[in-house]
């Protein structure tokens, strides 16, 4: 064992989680030598501009000279928050490549270059962790890598983006409208002025990336994602499916299908007592099947500083200890398996159809002749709110192919007593 | 790294885990070398009768011989899923001096001789895990020391036994009394024909003196949780809490009160959007609170044989890539800090309290009284089911010391109009 008194880390990044780490560092300070016995001091921060003042940082960690930090041989752990796929994955690199272990929170980096980093990292014997990168502050890497590694996980869904989870919350309990529980959320500094990274599914979709490489062994990254966002559920959606005891919340789902991962982020109506359904705000979760653990859900904090800087200050320790022990890339990340994708066509789902159509006898029985031609069964239909000579058609149509349905949905939209199809949105 | 082809484990105990761990090593022994690098062969099943047969486990690995397992060099990782604090401490004790690593879900045995185990294990730097001793397949051991080693852990409160989750709920959901609800229980397997030890909060009470032991560093027993089981709750108080908007759990606690550990099992009302009051039957979950992370929430399966040996095997795996990096002793419990345990008298609560009183004007008004005379507040008072001259009076008490509820208590029931107190029970 090292009997180093001190392990050296550098921050690439003082933003809202940089910034929470390096006080959460501070604040923990006598505690963290008692837990993994060193003391971890944050020798170097590196920020874009090291003569502005930043709130809590001493000022003369703060550097915007990448050399001093990737030449400093006592820097031992490079930590980085900086976000982004450029500049990052270049940092990270150079930092394993001279034998210097990373924490990151970067879920973009990883969902588009985790293979090269793990391999990177395996190559130099160095450690990479990232356990903020998949829903903050939610224990869930280390879980799916370590305690379930003797299982087989069967299936994950999960509510990895508390924008949304926001949204779809005010929109559901306070009946908002998208745009104004949107706005609501933006002032509540939940969404960014720029939302499309979360309510386009495109966050979610990075974090389900990195979950299926992880939990099939097998290279997925953010393309292989099919990616569905909430913009187009209607308040309509989220009234109806709540009197068929369903609730909309925006879901990543990986499971294996017929030999190969099936992976994408859509709405989906869960029904009222599904543990994911629970899942209110801001809040993030993840609900893991396993053949042998069976049913488990995690939930917590999936942003914000101070949780996120409590994920990684997490492995900053672990890492600490593996330093310590020599015992680093204990837990690397590997593919060893190449499974195939399955291909959005191929996906089976039931499915809710929202449908404005002529209110008129006969209008039902030509649609269902339309949707058995094309073998689509029908689990349930109701019809809502008929006014001048318009009614609203709902369906929930049993488990099909998505080319079916999509089949399905351009035959009806030819008939002339459809009017439009308004939503169509997956069932659990 | 070591090279070695096969790590080789032993089992004790070949009961319901027992067999379930065999099966699931059988079962993923080609995904296990690809994952930890060796492969895991249990080379011997301790068991009481060799010559039995057992559904499952080759013949040939049976044995009653403790001496073929502490004596054989290559047995490096002894499994005890014996439970009971007796000969399973022995074995454990012996086979951690022998230099072997030890896996275990011995729940009893950790709660009354944790300590002396984790420091044997320290001093021969032998790895003693435990995943599978609170609540099963429920990853919450390793996020506790690892995930969440950079924060504060201010508050856990767990429904961490499913026997009397279930029967709470059934009594809940059906309005069975706790005798049917417990025989339902029994009938499917939930519950032992002699329940002690989960409906008197015993087993919660042990997986809550482990937690405390882990977040406080602090040595905690068994003996130091104060418990209270299901036994006393009636359904009238399910009924009635409901009402207010409750839910009724039995909740193990632990939290840092004014310096001290703060520990106890007991049944407790919770709101109905707590996110524990949602979960039902025998499911199992922990609910962590952060002064960094803030909260988060663990649910899955917290008995049962592949669930739990799902624990199990994901500790063993974990032990085996300590194995082959020479780093085992990686996470050690250690109780570097000496904090006193808050005695019972000094918890404070908020509590239910359910009272059988003469139905006339002025009773509230003596009751109310007595009360403000011992220094507990109202927070809520309501009349029910009133009937030959007997009211069922409900309270809502404010924050208080135990010691003042059980002196006022005893106060109310010298009141001539007061017959009976009928249940005090703590709310959240």
């Amino acid at each position: 064992m090292s009997d180093k008194k001190c392990i050296y880390a550098a921050l690439l990044g003082a933003g809202t989680v940089g910034g929470g780490v390096y006080r959460l560092v501070k604040k923990m300070k006598k505690e963290i030598p008692l837990r993994v016995g060193s003391e971890l001091v944050i020798k170097k921060v590196l920020v874009k501009d090291a003569s502005k003042h930043r709130d809590g940082i001493d000022k003369d960690v703060l550097t915007d000279n990448w050399e001093e930090i990737i030449n400093d041989p006592e820097i031992q752990i490079v930590i980085e928050l900086m976000g982004g796929t450029g500049i990052a994955r270049t940092r990270i690199l150079e930092a394993l490549k001279a034998g210097k272990h990373v924490v990151t929170a970067n879920k973009d980096l990883l969902a588009e270059h985790g293979e090269e980093i793990f391999s990177v990292a395996r190559e130099n014997n160095c450690d990479i962790q990232f356990e903020a990168a998949v829903a903050g502050a939610i224990p869930i890497i280390r879980p799916l890598m370590q305690n379930m590694a003797g299982d087989n996980i069967t299936e994950i869904m999960g509510i990895v983006n508390g924008t949304t989870n926001y949204i779809l919350t005010k929109m559901t309990e306070d009946k908002m409208g998208y745009h104004d529980a949107l706005a609501v959320a933006q002032r509540k500094g939940y969404a960014e002025s720029d939302p499309t990274s979360d309510v386009d599914g495109l966050d979610a979709a990075r974090k389900m990336a990195i979950i299926a490489q992880l939990i099939y062994h097998t290279n997925v990254t953010f393309a292989d994602v099919y990616k569905e966002g909430i913009t187009s559920v209607m308040p309509d959606d989220i009234r109806y499916s709540g009197e068929l005891g369903y609730v909309i919340k925006l879901v990543g789902v990986v499971k294996m299908t017929d030999g190969k991962v099936e992976v994408h982020v859509n709405p989906m109506l869960l029904e009222k007592d599904h543990p994911l359904a629970t899942v209110r705000n801001s809040f993030n979760a993840i609900f893991v099947k396993g053949e042998a653990m069976d049913d488990a859900m995690f939930m917590g904090r999936g942003a914000g500083s101070l949780p996120t800087a409590s994920a990684v200050l997490g492995d900053v320790m672990d890492v600490m200890r593996n330093i310590r022990l020599g015992c680093c890339n204990r837990v690397p990340v590997e593919n060893y398996k190449e499974t195939p994708i399955l291909q959005i066509d191929e996906i089976k789902s039931k499915y809710f159809i929202r449908m404005k159509v002529e209110d008129r006898p006969g209008v039902l029985a030509e649609i269902a002749v339309v949707l058995g031609e094309n073998a689509v069964g029908i689990a349930n239909v109701s019809q809502k709110d008929t006014a001048d000579g318009v009614a609203d058609l709902l369906f929930i149509i049993e488990e099909v192919e998505e080319a079916h349905m999509v089949e399905a949905c351009e035959a009806m939209r030819s008939l002339d007593c459809v009017y439009s199809i308004a939503s169509v949105i997956r069932v659990y």
